[in-house]
């Protein structure tokens, strides 16, 4: 008998990994290129099946498993962000010893990008500046020596200091101090790590040796730190709520008015209330938000969106840091290769640990 | 009795310099803070003056000169481009044998910060990106892998190469190859150099020497071979008649499908209506301008803003490659100095090279 896959989620050209196998009988949500799969066809069609593939979106609870039955033996998800499997039962998974699958590494590079990305457009303004194009305000622009300038990201000869922060000081914030530190002469890091981390005095040696002689300090700092000295701060921290509101109007009021936020993590971590706050009154000179609270019911009413002084200032992209065709086919290729592994019986190439569950 | 000089622009704290000398007499347009000064202003000012200091939006033409009479020493522009001084009458000053100072150097990082944003933000579209946000559609927007994806500026290990060509290779070109090889991993380098520029066999060689193991080749190709083989072209190109258009239908229907294009030279090298055809017909992915055709006279019924589809992949920024606070700052330093040595009959700092002129 045929071991059966059901695949919630659309895997691109990869999806052939399943269908080309003759002992498998692939299940596939059939409007998966353009449209989230409906709880009720996933519940439906889960009916003993050994492997599951679906995104952040679909639920995989106790309902879920109980219609697939005993034979699931993998679930595989295409997850998109810092944590991005709060949409799975995992303690019953664990439970029952049936392997989860993610694909957290691969996207390290994208978001990286992203943030990069951000980090200018939230420092040269860009919604206000490209605004002055489309609201046929350049011709009568008056050019000025200071007119529309802003924070400089790099580093110069005639001005050679630049530090950046972190809050959560993980890969993607490592492979975003690749990218300052090399390219843009940033000069000087801080981050501040979860409270209960370990110090890592030996990787933080190893890291700066990697990166001199362009990066001149790397340190841990308490949150006050943080605040005070980052002249550009990125947010990588996960969610939940240990770090909800750790970016809030007390910290905000610390940072310089020049300084700009960019948050690729989670949109609970910063306050958006406060920010928009901060940005209207200048405590800060910018913010770029891939992740925003309460998404995705984000809309212009939103209070980082409603008022001109503070939208101007403020970059909101819907969460699309990993959203690029090279990245978003390997994490399709590891979500593939994830369930096949577990309904062969093998350990997935990248599975979660369960073992806390365990 | 003291020399007069007669400043039309706003050099910001630094006009000290030259009012804490004893010996000069400084006239300023009063408004220059936010106002470009007129040239009526400055033909009325200008009259007996030794030193000059103008932006690019005065004219320094022989009315001008001929106003200021013969004690003219030092023409300073705070230049903001490329080339920057088509508003300066240069062999009559030359003629005259008045020094003329401009600011090139000083802009190269920032300019570079922002061909590096203009390519982000081209690839990952921003323009749509946002406006899935402002225009209400975040929430009901069906998450698949593939929905938005773009192409991914740095590489990954699992996709190790990515070529970025540049029309023109100057001081900004290499400032942004190095952000780019060792902040983004760009694997390969191509360039068009200007048509009677000499091989550069020696100066590549050093370049490739110090952008080593990131940085894997970098030659000169013809424009063909830039077309067709760029991921991501720069254009940093000057203007005038022998680069106009070079950017045009047939080089655009060369290149890749998922090519990014960025003009941070001069508007006049990219042929803005065949540029609108190729993002509506998809030749290429999109755009990052910087500088465009007929600027400032660029609004909403322009070529490249009318169309939703064409906007949606093209980002249009009001020639703001080098406004940031670092810089401006510096180039009024500069422009500054120039003046105060120019009337002083020394060396300027930072002076054009006349002798083509003279």
């Amino acid at each position: 008998m045929k071991k059966k896959i059901v695949v919630c989620t659309d895997l691109g050209p990869v999806l052939s990994l399943l269908t080309l196998r003759d002992d498998l009988d692939v299940v596939v949500w059939p409007h998966a290129v353009d449209t989230e799969c409906p709880q009720a066809w996933l519940l439906e069609n889960v009916q003993g099946a050994s492997g599951l593939v679906v995104c952040f979106k679909e639920r995989v609870d106790g309902e879920v498993i109980k219609a697939a039955g005993p034979g699931l033996r993998a679930v595989s998800t295409i997850s998109v962000g810092y944590v991005g499997y709060d949409h799975i039962d995992l303690p019953l998974l664990a439970s029952r010893n049936i392997q989860v699958g993610y694909t957290p590494d691969v996207l390290t590079d994208a978001v990286a990008d992203s943030a990069v990305m951000l980090a200018l457009m939230a420092s040269r303004r860009t919604n206000l500046t490209t605004s002055v194009v489309t609201s046929n305000a350049w011709s009568a622009f008056q050019w000025t020596p200071f007119a529309l300038s802003a924070p400089q990201l790099s580093t110069t000869p005639f001005s050679a200091k630049r530090t950046v922060g972190f809050l959560g000081f993980g890969r993607i914030a490592q492979a975003v101090l690749r990218r300052l530190t090399f390219g843009f002469g940033v000069s000087d890091t801080i981050y501040t790590p979860r409270p209960e981390a370990p110090p890592q005095v030996m990787r933080d040696a190893e890291l700066l040796r990697g990166l001199m002689p362009n990066l001149h300090s790397l340190r841990a700092v308490d949150m006050h730190t943080l605040a005070a000295d980052s002249d550009f701060l990125f947010v990588l921290a996960p969610g939940g709520e240990a770090t909800r509101h750790l970016i809030d109007e007390s910290f905000l009021r610390r940072m310089k008015p020049t300084s700009v936020l960019v948050n690729n993590g989670r949109g609970s971590v910063v306050d958006s209330t406060a920010l928009a706050k901060a940005l209207k009154e200048g405590w800060i000179w910018g913010a770029g938000l891939d992740v925003i609270e309460e998404e995705p019911h984000v809309g212009v009413g939103h209070v980082l969106l409603a008022e001109p002084e503070v939208r101007e200032k403020c970059v909101v992209v819907p969460h699309l840091g990993s959203a690029t065709h090279d990245t978003r086919a390997e994490m399709a290729r590891l979500t593939a290769v994830n369930v096949l592994r577990g309904v062969d019986g093998e350990q997935m190439e990248s599975g979660l640990d369960l073992g806390r569950w365990q």
